[in-house]
């Protein structure tokens, strides 16, 4: 039997707490016999939540971490001081070859610094991406999948035109590896579908990507293109990226409360805004993010899952799946053949 | 009785033709005593219009310019081409004095152009700025408007932490005008809501925003709060603006199409969807943008309101009392005097 993959849970951090976590690495124990879990952070903690949860004992390896970043602390300040810090410990983990990937509910911000202190780029990359996949129109590879990828979502605030290549590349790459489809659209976002639209830095990234052989670049798409999900991969820099991202978080919410606006309107359409939230509802299942499990911190030779803060066991679980796969697969390799 | 304010309506460019335009003038030639029109274009084309629609004669002129802006044109190679163009010789009429504001349903690119080429910046404004009302989950202002104000949504495409600064206090004048919200909350789009966060311009346009005793700033906003509504006045730069612009009004229609993926996934939803339908189309009734008839250019010492292509006739008298509106409070001066 092939070596299992070992996935280091940083249990600290999560929105719902440690045993959240504690009960997605145990959830997964259970279902993934090939991927074991090294869950870190504070040893009582985890031995207590670890007791009051069924799991398989000898997939499930427990590394103590004696601190935690906070979510209101500045996570420069917070690593500087800490150590111990669960999500430092477990990257170091990887690093040091006793684990091959990171999943972390924990703190963005931490998450990438930890990696920029722990793990070596990518040659050619120069700085990381946060990538996300969010539900759209379209259905897209092999999987039929509702959901394209959109990066950088955060990590890099100002991208320059050689950094969206990246992007571009290592986008491409995950979505290969991750979503199925072995030959995923990748576009640039811009103000128009024109070449010569947008700022110098993606005019310029867009005719790097037009002569790039290795990726199927697709063009300038534009803020309508998202939601529909006119290209697999969508490149942009963190600022637009994150502005975008929390956007489409926040629609669905609001689409609601534009429904109990129009109720209060008219009394009549009481019984369509019922049925309209029920329909919402049931939206919000199919295009479930928790499927995917969380997003990866891209550019770095080794593999880091972030997981939604508000992830319950499963999304873990899923999470775990996802940095196993991106190991097998050898994602890193992907996204260093693609660049050169 | 007070002069009548003179509108000069550049009839080409419309997605429906000049004489929907003509409707449109026409419509508020009737309604609105106090505006003349001004129609600028193909004089054949446009007495042929208006023998086919009630008005009222004394309140509309006709002024011939013999050439248009194609939206398949570059529009400054058009411009330069084309001096008779219907939006430049609208822009000249006002520069005269003959007219006291545009309104046109043509190529935005064209009718920023036509303002800089033709009127003046305000002294302390570099760059112009597109503002754009938009429909939101919170109420705004005394008249309880579901409506925000974003801007700059695409004339400039990268703006300095100046430019931003003065996109702040020129879409505060016109809210105050405009919406009649006497007091309205201006708030900077950025990956965070504190004041740290965000590419360097952003960073400095907060600090100088929290010293302008003008403004009522209410800090950063991410892109949660824009369908949300936090704030009553949206501030970016044109590239982040038009992404954010567009995406919104590719989500209404995404929303339908989602859920008719819903639809076709199970059967016992049909009922549920076709409220589902129904009740996006009142949404949209609601929320309709035609209301508000057109978005404004902002920056220069002169009123131009840019309809939007699709426009109907509503629409079209619409923008015509916004940009009467704006003449009558003197948005210019209203920009002016905050600037300083």
């Amino acid at each position: 039997m092939a070596r299992p993959i070992v996935v280091a849970f940083d249990v600290m951090g999560s929105d719902h707490g440690p045993a959240e976590v504690v009960r997605g690495a145990a959830q997964l124990s259970l279902e993934a016999p090939h991927i074991h879990a090294l869950l870190v952070g504070d040893r009582a903690v985890i031995d207590e939540a670890l007791a009051e949860t069924r799991h398989s004992g000898e997939r499930i390896a427990v590394h103590h971490a004696p601190d935690a970043v906070g979510m209101d602390e500045k996570p420069a300040d917070a690593l500087k001081r800490k150590p111990g810090a669960s999500v430092l410990v477990a990257a170091g983990l990887v690093a040091s070859g006793e684990a091959d990937a990171v999943v972390s509910a924990g703190s963005t911000g931490a998450g990438v610094l930890a990696c920029a202190r722990t793990f070596e780029l990518i040659p050619g990359v120069r700085r990381a991406a946060l990538a996300s996949v969010y539900p759209t129109r379209r259905l897209h590879g092999q999987k039929e999948d509702p959901f394209s990828l959109i990066l950088d979502v955060g990590a890099t605030v100002e991208a320059t035109a050689e950094d969206l290549v990246a992007f571009a590349v290592m986008g491409s790459a995950y979505a290969r590896i991750i979503s199925k489809n072995t030959n995923p659209s990748v576009a640039l976002l811009s103000n128009g579908t024109e070449a010569q639209k947008g700022p110098p830095r993606v005019v310029e990234a867009h005719q790097r990507l037009a002569s790039l052989p290795k990726v199927r670049f697709v063009g300038n798409v534009e803020g309508v293109d998202i939601p529909k999900g006119t290209a697999d991969v969508v490149v942009c820099d963190g600022f637009v990226g994150n502005v975008c991202l929390k956007m489409l978080e926040g629609v669905q919410e609001t689409v609601v409360e534009l429904a109990t606006y129009a109720y209060k309107e008219k009394l009549r359409w009481r019984a369509g805004m019922a049925m309209l939230s029920s329909g919402i509802q049931r939206l919000k299942d199919v295009t479930d993010w928790e499927q995917y499990g969380g997003a990866p911190i891209l550019g770095f030779d080794r593999i880091f899952i972030k997981a939604h803060g508000r992830s319950r066991a499963g999304a873990i679980a899923n999470a775990g799946k996802v940095a196993a796969k991106s190991v097998a697969h050898d994602l890193g390799r992907a996204i260093r053949e693609n660049l050169t």
